[in-house]
């Protein structure tokens, strides 16, 4: 299965929009039992299909090989019998995961005499725009379909065999629940005109979620006219505050950045309390010198962490997502606030403190999508916040913020209950 | 007060920005009483500024005058004392609302040993661009303040003095609560330019809010960069079941079309079921003559009701927010919702049955941000829903649908709590 070539995307794009959105009307109403048997099918799909799904695996990476793709990026694109087991596992788990749609709440009785309320809904038709790695196909198809949404995905172009043969998984198990499988689209084209078209189509897509690099990110919310969910940096802080217990204050400095380094809930930038500085980071350096941490401090942590190189201006606005860390000492809880408002990349912030008044202007005042007390800011993920799978971890305020589960991809309509009830 | 010109629009602008940003910090961090003093500090100088408000507002008159704006216009545009006393009205029952920042909900335990919850915030700085009714700077600037979000008002040019002096006031209430002044600016020149620059500051700006015309909601949502909540039409529908009660039928119908027509919940097109349509069409057809509703329906239509107007195309998708009515009369539910998925604007929505398997179907399969059962459509409003004071009435899926009060001002963060707790 290679890529096709379409003489008109526009075209093809248009096609595969209204077919979703055809789609998102019969996947809405679809029920939970329906919804499941899908996910379950899809799931024995790709186990049936291991032998054919590493061969189209293998042939995408010998054609990265061939293109000179680094190590790592082979690396991600590998799928492996391990790779397949997962989706499969995964699927199984978003099948478990309760059912968001149709909850009604909040409903109540007005003076008028109309009952209000609200009701969970599927958002439409998602686009879903990733880089490398395959199993974001089952995974992103599978948490779209459990929350009603039909769903056009867009992978990277080095993966587009493993993609292509994975979707004929997905629309074999659809079938076989009774679902339309024009309910997960997989683009079956390289062309960067398709993403063009993709996230304009404003008549049949609701929503787009980019998964990738900065890059891409950035240039889809750029040229957009349908609405994004972002995933932008993380440029996660801890924060060492002077009524720090130090033995929790040294344990979650040290998770926090060496649980692993290329995740974004990984601590970028570590600030300290003057208070406990001398104390506190002396301990820390040799934690993470035996760490294989490279450490970049202001003038006053290099006072105290002897041979640490010097932090500038570029190291507190970095996502450096390596082996890495700046650190700086701050005079006092507000110092700390104003760095993290004008450095951070409002993701995930700690405090560490055992003074409440502190914890709650922590927890208050810093505008990031998680803030945290006394915890690893490596907590930041769905699965951590049991939410289940997650589609990713939102930078943006509207809408989705912080990690994204099923219940961000749907959302809420009034429902109005009368009885023949007129407006005066 | 005259419209400022600018040398530099975009560095103007770009001041405005920065300055409500550094406001939002403040105003997101203000306590409930300081907000509602402020609140009611402003209705306190809007009264005391009574005078010098009608003599802005009649400059804004006479100028609207020389250059001709229609009767309807200048009526939009007259602010009269009952005007400024229904704004200081709403600014006090705007401060007399719950306080919806600072709310922790779903705080629970994960087996990690973390809390994880929710805390309501504010989104930051909302950016409003608004037509005509000069009220609209005292109630957008009242409801952004009590979701603790600094504004930037854009109203029309030709309200530009009435404008300017009630920000006067508002800039007034705000010192005199001891908050800063620039929570609430409203933009001086009647340059389109700043609008432009507006919708394009990610930095500074959170979300804009278009109130205003087709035209203007467009082409801000084609050339906005910053989040938009629109409010596009209202094409909405009452769908008469075979098993309606006819009673209820014809008082709900009559409702939702002559309450008001002007407003974004008037029915546009009424769908009756063909089984009931010989008994309650010719009943509706002599009532809605005597209130002066001209009528167009498709041919079935025109059989049961002699001289009706025939219905185009067109007027199944035309907003009237007049004294016109589209009639169809359809086979059976399925056909009433087709209709309305193919040519209504997914506003507000409204069926008339007893049948309770009938309802749920409605409920769930149309997809309206408010769907409704035995009920006008003129009840879509934010006061008749229990959220107070409306910003508007959203028809996108993301973060807001329907009514906007002030919770859709806010969003959500993540709070987590630990104790020194780790990622294993």
């Amino acid at each position: 299965m290679n890529a096709e070539v379409h003489a008109d995307v526009q075209a093809y794009m248009q096609d595969v929009g209204r077919r979703a959105r055809a789609a998102a009307r019969v996947l809405g109403r679809a029920d939970t039992n329906a919804k499941n048997r899908a996910l379950l099918a899809i799931a024995e799909q790709l186990e049936q299909a291991l032998p054919r799904l590493l061969e189209e695996n293998e042939k995408d990476l010998a054609a990265g090989r061939a293109n000179g793709l680094t190590p790592a990026l082979l690396d991600r694109l590998a799928l492996g019998e391990k790779g397949v087991r997962g989706m499969a596992q995964g699927l199984r788990e978003i099948a478990a995961q309760p059912d968001p749609i149709g909850e009604i709440t909040g409903l109540k009785f007005r003076p008028s005499g109309i009952q209000v309320g609200r009701m969970r809904v599927p958002l439409g038709v998602i686009g879903i725009i990733y880089e490398s790695r395959p199993n974001v196909t089952a995974d992103a198809a599978g948490l779209c379909l459990k929350a009603g949404n039909a769903c056009i995905l867009r992978g990277g172009s080095e993966a587009i065999r493993s993609n292509q043969a994975i979707a004929v998984c997905i629309r074999a198990g659809l079938e076989a629940a009774g679902l339309p499988f024009d309910a997960v689209q997989v683009i079956d084209t390289t062309d960067r005109a398709a993403v063009g078209e993709l996230i304009r189509m404003r008549e049949y897509v609701d929503v787009i979620v980019p998964r990738g690099g900065k890059g891409l990110i950035a240039r889809i919310a750029d040229e957009a006219r349908v609405p994004v969910i972002k995933h932008l940096d993380g440029i996660c802080h801890v924060y060492i505050d002077e009524r720090a217990d130090p033995g929790k204050a040294i344990r979650v400095a040290v998770n926090a950045k060496c649980r692993r380094f290329g995740i974004c809930g990984a601590m970028e930038t570590l600030l300290v309390h003057e208070a406990v500085a001398p104390y506190v980071l002396p301990q820390l350096g040799e934690l993470y010198r035996a760490a294989g941490v490279e450490l970049r401090g202001c003038e006053r942590t290099r006072q105290l962490l002897p041979g640490c190189a010097i932090a500038t201006e570029d190291d507190w606005r970095t996502e450096y997502l390596d082996a890495i860390l700046a650190i700086r000492v701050v005079d006092d809880l507000d110092a700390a606030i104003e760095h993290i408002e004008t450095y951070g990349s409002h993701h995930t912030d700690s405090i560490i403190t055992e003074d409440l008044t502190r914890a709650r202007r922590f927890l208050r005042e810093v505008d990031s999508a998680s803030v945290m007390v006394n915890a690893s800011t490596q907590f930041a993920d769905g699965g951590e916040y049991g939410l289940g799978a997650e589609i990713g971890i939102s930078t943006d305020k509207l809408h989705a913020r912080g990690p994204v589960g099923v219940e961000g991809l749907t959302t809420q309509k009034y429902v109005v209950l009368g009885e023949g009830s007129c407006r005066a």
